[in-house]
This record gives C-alpha cells, sequence and structure tokens, in this order.
C-alpha cells in the first residue's frame, strides 16, 4: 500500500517516532533504521520494513526502487512525507531520505544455531547502545555467529546501535537470555567459553582456542561477575602497560575475537 | 582558595557549566572532567583542576582530602556547593559529588617525544567523542605514548572524550596536527606509519612492524585519504569475513596496535 503523510499529528507519525522509545518498541514489537544503505543491507539479509517512510523530495536510486517494490510486493506500506516530518521521526536535524519500521524478531535461544559459526560474541548487562552495534559490526567482521545477550543489556533495536551495527543487526543472530538460562543452554551442546580476566588466567596470545568458541565480554564499569568468569572454560588476559587495567568492552570483545580466529584457522 | 557557591546565577557556575561547549572550552581554555576516579587518576599523572567543585554534603574519602589539599597548595580553588548547582554544571540529573575544571594544555606536535614509546596512535578526521576516548584508553592499556589528532578531529576535551578515556586523557600525550605538517614531523626522526588498507596489502598478522610505529587510523566514514594511505610504510589487512569491509574506528585501531605489541615484543 501507498500513502501521503503531510501532517505532523498524522497518528502512523507519532507511532514512528516513538519508536525511538524502548517502551515504544516494545509494545509495537516494531524498531526504526535510517538511511539507504542501512535499508539495503536488510534487504539482502532477506529484512524487508513493514513500513518504508520515504522524503517526497529525494533523488532517484535503483537500490531505493528495488527497496520499495519489494516492500509493496510484501504487503507492506510505503508512506512518502516531507523532510521536516521524517526528522521529526527520526530526531534527527538533517535525516536520511528514508527510514524503515521493521518488525523485532524472535531472539529467544533456541533461534541460535551453533553450528553455524566457529565464533560466537557473549556480553553480559552491555549497557551503552554505541558498544552494542559495535560488537555486531565486529560480529560480522569477524564471521560469528551473532551476539547472546546475557542479563540487562541496553536495546540491540534501538536507534543508535542500530546504527552503530552499520547493518550488521540484520546479518547477526542475536539472542536475549538469563545467564541462568545460557549456561545450560551452552552445556547441552559443544562449545568453549572463553573470556578475559586477571584471575587465574593465561596469556590470550596462542591461548588453546576451541570451536565453536563463545567470547563472554563483561558489564562496561563492573565487569564480569566472579561466577561468571569460574564457569569460563578458558580465561585468558590481554596485556595491560598502563595505568588502568581494563579496555572498552567493545574494543575488548573485538581484540580477543580476533585472536580466536587467527588461533582457529591457524 | 575555599568558597561556597549557592547560587544558580553565580558567574563561575556559568562559566563552568559552558565549558560542555566546544567554543567556550576553547575561549576560557578549560576542560571538566567528573569523578573521584578521573580527577585522582589526573592528579597522579601531576594534573590539577585550576577549579575543583564539591557537592556539600558528600561522603569523606581520603583521595579527595588529598585532592582538595593539592588544589589549594597549587592556588587553586575548592567550591562547595550543592547538588543541584552541580547537577547543572555536568548536566547530569545525578551528578558525581565532584567535578573540576582543568587547563587545557599545549597540544602542538613539539611536545611529542616519540623516544618515549614504541607504539603511537595517529587518528584522521576521527568524529565520535566516545571513539576518541575509547582510544585514548588503548594507548593507555598497550603502553603507547599517545594519541596524535589530524586534521579535523573531535575535541579530546569534550566531557564525552574525557569520560570514554578513563582516564588515559591525562595520562596520554595527545596532539593535534594538520596532515602536512604531521609528515615533515614523522620523517624528521624514526618511525614506520602503518594503516590498515585494502589496497596494496598485507596480512596484518605478524607484518614487519617497526619501532616506533605509528598506527593510523581514519574517519569513521570515510576511511584514510588515498593520499595519506600512500604515504604509509606499511600497509595491512585485518580479514574481514562478513558483509561489511571495515570495522569501528576505535576497534581497527585496538585491534591493530595489539598486533603491533605482540610483534615488536616477540
Amino acid at each position: 500500500m501507498r500513502r501521503s503523510i503531510t501532517g505532523f499529528s498524522n497518528p502512523t507519525v507519532k507511532l514512528l517516532r516513538s519508536l525511538r522509545d524502548k517502551k515504544h518498541r516494545k509494545r509495537e514489537g516494531l524498531f526504526l533504521a535510517e538511511g539507504l544503505r542501512l535499508l539495503t543491507d536488510a534487504r539482502e539479509a532477506g529484512r524487508l520494513p513493514q513500513m518504508l517512510v520515504m522524503a517526497e523530495k529525494r533523488e532517484r536510486h535503483d537500490l531505493l526502487d528495488a527497496l520499495e517494490a519489494d516492500v509493496i510486493d510484501a504487503g507492506g506500506e510505503v508512506i512518502e512525507t516531507s523532510r521536516d516530518i521524517l526528522a521529526k521521526i527520526t530526531g534527527k536535524d538533517n535525516p536520511q531520505a528514508v527510514a524503515g519500521a521493521f518488525a523485532e524478531w524472535d531472539t529467544s535461544l533456541d533461534t541460535i544455531d551453533r553450528s553455524n559459526s566457529d565464533i560466537w560474541l557473549v556480553a553480559q548487562a552491555l549497557r551503552d547502545p554505541g558498544n552494542m552495534g559495535t560488537m555486531l559490526r565486529t560480529c560480522d567482521a569477524v564471521g560469528a555467529g551473532g551476539l547472546i545477550l546475557i542479563d540487562d543489556c541496553t536495546d540491540p533495536f534501538s536507534v543508535e546501535a542500530v546504527r552503530a551495527s552499520m547493518g550488521a543487526v540484520f546479518t547477526q543472530a542475536i539472542a536475549r537470555a538469563t545467564w541462568d538460562e545460557f549456561v545450560p543452554w551452552l552445556r547441552s551442546g559443544a562449545g568453549q567459553l572463553v573470556a578475559a580476566s586477571l584471575r587465574d588466567s593465561e596469556p590470550y596470545r596462542g591461548a588453546p582456542y576451541s570451536a565453536p568458541c563463545f567470547i563472554l565480554v563483561g558489564n562496561e564499569s563492573q565487569g564480569l561477575p566472579e561466577a561468571y568468569e569460574a564457569e569460563c572454560d578458558l580465561r585468558v588476559t590481554m596485556p595491560m602497560r598502563g595505568k588502568a587495567d581494563s579496555l572498552n568492552a567493545a574494543v575488548a570483545g573485538a581484540v580477543l575475537a580476533y585472536e580466536v580466529l587467527a588461533g582457529l584457522e591457524g
């Protein structure tokens, strides 16, 4: 279906802009992604927006035409509106010419097929949306299967996390679970749980990583609870040559993921 | 000097809160850092705030007492005020009990002594304050000498960058220069310029890194200009197993920095 929206108080505009808040995303089961590049990544990963919102005045683009056709074919809505209304929806002064509202998908642990990849990232109580998106992006780069979110993490479907993921939110498997759900799931199959740790650990470089390797990264300010570290099959230490004893969580995950990648391939 | 401030419209309150804006930081030559941990990191690195602002109602802490005494000894000001005014200054609903206004220091290239470290990070047109702070934090972790900022980078003294640096803004050398200033400076002494690149490059793992190694990271969305890559002594490629062809800038810098660290030590 196609339609045009001209009024700021239109209910669809209100719904779309409400998706910047987690509680509204949860209620509607929808999230926003902005920009032709992200939407094309989504399309290539087999995800189409339920609603595609486009600026009336925009440059023509083959990829946008293709996206539009696919959304219509799939029974979605294509909405044309003004730049001002797009700015209101996205909360940006200079919005991109296109945005999409996607249905959130099932993120239960059952959706994860560990045989899909040798590397998985696992984040515990990750609070920063930028770190969330960056970890998804790192998953993509190292060829990981996806990101498993443990305990109370920031929403992977927030506008900031989606943007920072550079499209990886659409290509990576994402699961959400409590620790008490995750551990039995992990132990029900093959899998090595690895964390960076200062306790009872060995050098991260050349450590005996094995596939499928689950790389566990802790909360930005607290790190991992001791019991979680104790559950790990392998604890490794990265050199810390300075005053501090830790790295940014997304950085630590990435340095470790690249080492695991080299270890498994080498 | 000690004094107490009770009014929101006090000129010192106005000055301090103005430091959240870059143009005011530049005009005043001051920047803000919040929290006892950051301020203690600064003190240990030999940096004391010109003004130390403390909540009237706060828990006593030895480190805060020591900081207070040092600020007074150094001729600085210690200001007591309400939590509400601290919230106004820092722009946070739940401000930390202490904040400091520090004099910005000289960030010209002449302040860099390359013999201080085997590793240096160089960021070109880095725009995100979180990435800036994260790169400073990574510098600390790998024992780098500091961060050299090329062309139009985000301000390393912004509240966000200072916070993300976890204190490394005080321990790491920071220089700002144009590319045309940087290259002659680099070539006036020993130094290998290395960048991640897809062109004419070799695998990053085990590449022939040599000290002092300057690791160049490009802008978040554009990457490095081709001419900048061409100037590099070594171009290396990190595996990209997914759909995307790049990592977050701070992540790429960190993965490379840890590889360089291993290479130089191995």
